[in-house]
């Protein structure tokens, strides 16, 4: 992989879809900038409705300059030490940039278009690759406590001074550890589907859970159906509306997980997840405010454990969503934005 | 006591402060059916701010022709075989109506006006109080079944043919049994600071709280410091507010709740709270989409109940504050309405 020169692209989206217009049609609160924008014929129509259904009409915006979104946002990458770290970078550029730590088995490509671009309306967004991830090269640490230590160096070389971090499952794991050692690095935290070290039911996957994991799929992105989203027929649902999304992107996309970091990450989640005395002390000194966020049947990382983090950290809200799993975040995307706004801004 | 008529008195607040006139200044997004009152003389500079901070633009505003707030709504009654029951109705008559239920030695006047004058500027609001308490006439029940027919025959009296219920603590018991027994007269749960039929540690008071409740207090009200709010100076300075803002009612107040009323709803919630094998089975059949919030360490109804509550509901979606008690709503009051403001309006 090569470091990719920002090109500047037109705002678009792969699915243009429908422009909403109901009665609470969130374009009539679009802000001031956007309206100019579209009637210069700066931004599409399409590229309109995304920014609006997500912008605070309350709120200035500044578009990134260059235009980016989820679905164009060149992959970059930064050395380290000799490592080449994959990520991409788009997003208004005020405020705090808020840094992604993805799931086992994920890559910068199965983050949710549907977060990132509500949250680039209004921040900095830095998806990442951890080492031996995707198009990131070096060895895959085999503990938690050294996927933070390759996070932190990557923030480091972006160099960003403080940042807020948004952690998935393993990302949870890993984003808790950089606060814990970089506490002046962290302004907020985001734990999503996630749990603390030593949690219920952490030291191995459930017997009905782990072969989800290794089964072939056709195609095999579907296998997040069953593991991200509840047997309902509307998670379900919500499971292919997010396929849908993170397929979206044809270009410059990012490649599988390879099997040794596969092997690793799991190696790192047990050691994370091992049972012991006072395992869940060092949440006491986690003074960032958090928000916690699952689904009410996290099959992965069990729900109770969201509900451990924020009876033990000390500044923590908890929002636990009905009729869902590991990937409540994906299948409520909606309320989600608006918690994560709500909770950045406050 | 006698039913008052209603006198329609101008909209007026206790305490006026100052307008706020900051860069997110929520005035700036007043309704313009709001502005057009303010400009015709037809409210005062301070209803206006007090409306304008609650409202949001996007949705139409019909204000409630008597234009009642919490702290002029007058009390009225109205009788049902033989007993009278003592409520106070005011609100922007449009949609569905919700009915508060409330706690443990609370009557009338304990109910947050910041959190009831948000609701009414989108729902009619309806305070209630239960047979035997404050100014109700009638033999309080011993057991949360009759205090749950007691307030479905006040919702009947009302010729209310379906409402949203908030129930805070006992009044949460006493929301989750009219739903059982009444499906089609609820639309949405709101449930506040309590727990299932057997929950844990419901059987009774905890040893460091039950204490609390039998004290004499100077002014009395100050009870609801330690009961309601945590240790922490935030949540104590918070909890001075919530009783300033519960005192600012000067006239056609609540009476206190007589001592027998007291011993009957303590029964009432020993009975509910005692445990018992498949206590929680009900909860299953509460298809109503539900919101449950809590303070992250509840003394009088442990907060685990309420993960418990939404784990058992079928469409529940659960909110835990941090560094909070018992009456995290009363702390958190901002947020809390914005919850609940989604939460109905969904």
């Amino acid at each position: 992989m090569s470091s990719q020169s920002n090109q500047a692209p037109e705002l678009k989206r792969a699915d243009t879809g429908e422009a909403p217009m109901t009665n609470d049609d969130p374009l009539a609160k679009a802000p001031a900038r956007l309206n100019e924008l579209l009637e210069r014929g700066e931004i599409s129509p399409e590229a309109f409705a995304e920014y609006s259904a997500t912008a605070d009409a309350a709120r200035p915006l500044t578009l990134d300059t260059s235009g980016h979104m989820h679905n164009t946002a060149p992959t970059r990458s930064v050395e380290v030490g000799g490592m080449r770290f994959a990520y991409r970078r788009f997003g208004n550029p005020v405020g705090t940039p808020i840094v992604l730590l993805q799931h086992f088995m994920g890559n910068l490509d199965t983050y949710d278009p549907a977060i990132t671009d509500a949250l680039s309306t209004y921040r900095e967004v830095i998806l990442t690759d951890n080492a031996g991830v995707g198009l990131s090269t070096g060895m895959a640490p085999e503990t938690v406590a050294g996927m933070a230590g390759d996070a932190a160096s990557l923030i480091d070389a972006l160099g960003l001074e403080q940042v807020d971090l948004f952690g998935f499952s393993m990302g949870g794991y890993v984003a808790q550890k950089i606060t814990v050692n970089r506490p002046e690095l962290v302004r907020r935290l985001i734990l999503v589907g996630t749990g603390p070290r030593g949690g219920e039911g952490m030291s191995q996957l459930a017997p009905e859970t782990a072969p989800l994991f290794g089964k072939t799929y056709d195609p095999q992105d579907v296998m997040w159906l069953p593991i991200f989203f509840s047997p309902s027929e509307a998670s379900q649902a919500a499971g292919r509306h997010y396929l849908e999304r993170v397929r979206a992107r044809t270009e410059d996309r990012d490649v599988p997980v390879p099997a040794a970091t596969v092997a690793a990450h799991s190696a790192a989640a047990r050691e994370w997840g091992a049972a012991a005395p006072g395992s869940f002390d060092y949440l006491n000194g986690i003074s960032q405010p958090t928000l916690v966020v699952n689904g009410s049947n996290d099959i992965v990382v069990p729900t109770v454990n969201s509900y451990i983090l924020q009876q033990n950290l000390p500044n923590a809200e908890l929002i636990l969503f009905p009729d869902s799993n590991h990937g409540s975040h994906f299948q409520f995307t909606e309320r989600f934005n608006g918690y994560v706004t709500d909770f950045l801004d406050r």
